[in-house]
């Protein structure tokens, strides 16, 4: 960066709160909804009002501070732990301490996976001594119960699994190695692609009479870092373990699998699934001043994967869920519609709380106008992807004037997110919206013990939270 | 992220070849300049065009392996230092590999500031035992000829320093402690606001008769890390050392200050200036198959600060730089007008390349069309700032679609860059553009130790490449 300064940047600051709705006042001249004139004032107004918003995120914003507590002082908060216990019992309390008009609990029922001290992978050739690589275990698989030695046959996909004789697969692991599709621009996209590996691997290994399943790291990242993450079971079919191979690790098994075909591999695993345990969703509300029956729910997902700190998954999605709420708040906006910041239990492994947030939805008659989610790491903003009919994709896309001097302004079709899905069929949302930012290095940690606090970087959280908020100030406005 | 993969975003994979053209088709359907059939083809060509060049940086991409040596074998290369010598050569020999039609060097002399081994900062309240602080020495500065001791006065601003009385200033340490602006969305916007107290601290200091000047780094990071830079001395006023404090430190001398205003603050720092050394630009190029005259300058520095391994600042650009060629190269594009690479020296203390970069443009002759210039480090790509008349901005602005793809759409009009500034005068050509990517981290490391080559993700700094080689392609084929 230049020891000269950037001249012209200097002179750009003070425009920013002019240039937004100028630019809206331009987008708005074309519709016949409002006269330029009075376009032109509520989008001042608006325009204001959104820059108070993000005075007060990087000012004197929270969620950083927020998310060092949870993510450093509690922990991992994998369900039905102990620290996600604590965990619900710092929510609810950070939540009351915001000055919410309301906080309460949502009792939900969990899975209790416990991973157990000892995980070992080695990938024994011709030779006496054996390689250790790092594996880790999958979320949900069941142990090893002592040491699993094996054979390995290498696939890229299940089809090509179907294709193998029995024979080259009875009684071996199934290594599954199809890497991440690097052109793919959006690493979502390449997670998506290569994530039924993961998911439903041990199940298809199991239906072949392999013993066991391990998988390639779901990431583009080279390095030792084992990506956990959910695997299934399926009815009738003989549960197998399944781990997961770090991507160097996968790449040596496989070149020495070329070498040697009938090499062995060693897998130790004593993880154990533990009955069921209680738990809750964390809701905070503040009451809508003019249509309190019209629901607007912000959230992230409070548990977390055991490895790591549950850092950008999702710490920075519960901490902006309760700043967004908090902005509004100490930014003087009391929103005309009901606001609610919903920390979720047990995404990771059941998606518990979000199918329990939206039963209670329908039984209660409430009516959702819309649900946002940030569950795609705390980086910088983008914008919103939205799950909606076209007509109200181009409503949101209107406030995209708005939203570009804090660049986020990207408003496009896409998934709204995992726990605010159940809403759809239960109250019918009018969107689902999930939370949009710069995912490109989202995967080298996703899962791992990396996902840790000093991965997060204060102004790209803050400017995140005041996203959300800008969002919902606009939505609690106008509805959709 | 959520166990359930993101449907939507899966489906929308396939789809980006062609959205680009579809979308800018729909741009020009507007314009009177082509016929929409037309504008449809040749926008279809571009597209797939760029997708190639996107691929090839995505699974192919060498900037990543190339900062690797850069930073890591070869490390932090100040201006006139062994190390800049053999970046000189690596530039050089990176570049032959790369099949370039010619590749020379420009001689140019550049100053020659050496840190020395010893820097210590230490306040020293009423106790006997002083509490030592993280500071360095500013670029430039003089050193302290063995410990300077002395009192501190700390001001905000030139306008306060010029309001104190000469007692409060006369023999003392003038302690510039203004932050950064942290409301600002651009933290290059900030930077340049703080930048007068480093650039210009130890001038106005002496001015005054303070013995020295003492620098809050400038950043918005709270931490230990001192954050060097260039400073300045003017003809006519006594040189005086200026050194800058970490925001922790600078921080704890504020509070100290306010407890005890007679503290004192010793100092002690080698730096020296050595007489100045022969050095060189590196220079590669592609010459134009139909207007060879016609000149498109991309360019990084090839020098940085001796703290850190100069990734961000500003190794990426130059590695990003021989990519964009070589990807146009490798895709099988051969640009109508000649395409430059230029590794500049000197940047960081003398902008001695750029001028002499230009001085030779002038000398000769050439015409240049474009200039793009990558300081700004190796985040996710957001566009293109641009210094030129508004028809020209606009014309650019024409591509964005062609971009938006990748997330490289930002047209917007801004800071072009230090090292291609001096074309101007010399040469003008129709723009002056910088890279502009995601810069919220940036400053975090600046200038400081910790800008090393782990804090560079290797897919942002693929597509940062690609993202300058698709400009490239697009202002060679369709000139501006």
């Amino acid at each position: 960066m230049p020891f000269h300064v950037k001249k012209l940047l200097i002179c750009a600051g003070a425009a920013l709160v002019l240039s937004a709705p100028a630019a809206q006042a331009q987008t708005r001249k074309k519709s016949k909804a409002a006269t330029p004139a009075a376009a032109t004032k509520a989008d001042r107004t608006d325009s204001l009002a959104l820059r108070k918003i993000f005075d007060e995120a990087l000012l004197r914003g929270e969620s950083y501070d927020n998310l060092r507590y949870l993510t450093g002082t509690i922990g991992p908060r994998l369900s039905g732990s102990p620290q996600a216990q604590m965990a619900v019992e710092w929510g609810k309390a950070t939540m009351e301490k915001a000055g919410f008009d309301r906080v309460y609990l949502q009792e939900v029922m969990v899975p209790h996976w416990v991973r157990g001290s000892r995980e070992r992978g080695e990938i024994i050739g011709n030779k006496d001594k054996g390689i250790r690589v790092p594996v880790c275990a999958l979320g949900g698989s069941i142990g090893t119960g002592g040491k699993l030695k094996a054979g390995v046959v290498e696939v890229h996909s299940f089809e090509e699994l179907k294709a193998l004789p029995d024979a080259a697969v009875k009684g071996k692991f199934v290594f599954y190695n199809r890497p991440f599709d690097d052109a793919l621009i959006e690493p979502g996209q390449a997670y998506g692609r290569a994530g039924d590996q993961r998911r439903s691997g041990a199940i298809e290994a199991a239906r072949r009479g392999a013993v066991g399943a391990l998988v390639r790291s779901l990431t583009s990242a080279r390095d030792d870092n084992p990506h956990t993450g959910a695997m299934a079971y399926a009815e009738g079919v003989a549960k197998v373990p399944g781990a997961a191979l770090s991507t160097n690790a996968a790449d040596q098994l496989s070149q020495l699998l070329k070498a040697n075909p009938d090499l062995q591999f060693e897998l130790e695993m004593e993880c154990i699934t533990l009955p069921e345990e209680k738990s809750y969703n964390v809701v905070g509300e503040i009451k809508g001043s003019k249509f309190p029956q019209e629901i607007i729910t912000v959230g992230g997902h409070l548990d977390s994967w055991d490895l790591g700190q549950g850092a950008h998954d999702d710490g920075t999605g519960c901490v902006q869920s309760i700043e967004a709420l908090r902005l509004l708040r100490v930014a003087g906006f009391r929103p005309e519609r009901t606001v609610r910041a919903v920390l979720f239990m047990n995404e990771e492994n059941g998606t518990r709380g979000g199918n329990e947030y939206a039963r209670l939805a329908a039984q209660n008659k409430e009516t959702h106008l819309a649900a946002i989610e940030s569950d795609g790491g705390g980086f910088t903003p983008r914008g919103f992807s939205v799950e909606a009919d076209p007509a109200t994709v181009s409503k949101l896309a209107r406030w995209a004037p708005l939203l570009k001097p804090y660049h986020a302004a990207d408003i496009s079709v896409g998934h709204g997110g995992t726990d605010i899905e159940p809403l759809q069929a239960a109250v019918h949302p009018k969107a689902l919206i999930g939370y949009d930012c710069d995912s490109q290095r989202y995967f080298d940690i996703h899962h791992t013990a990396a996902d840790t606090f000093d991965k997060v970087n204060r102004r790209e959280l803050e400017l995140g939270g005041a996203s959300m908020a800008a969002l919902i100030y606009l939505l609690s406005k106008y509805g959709l």
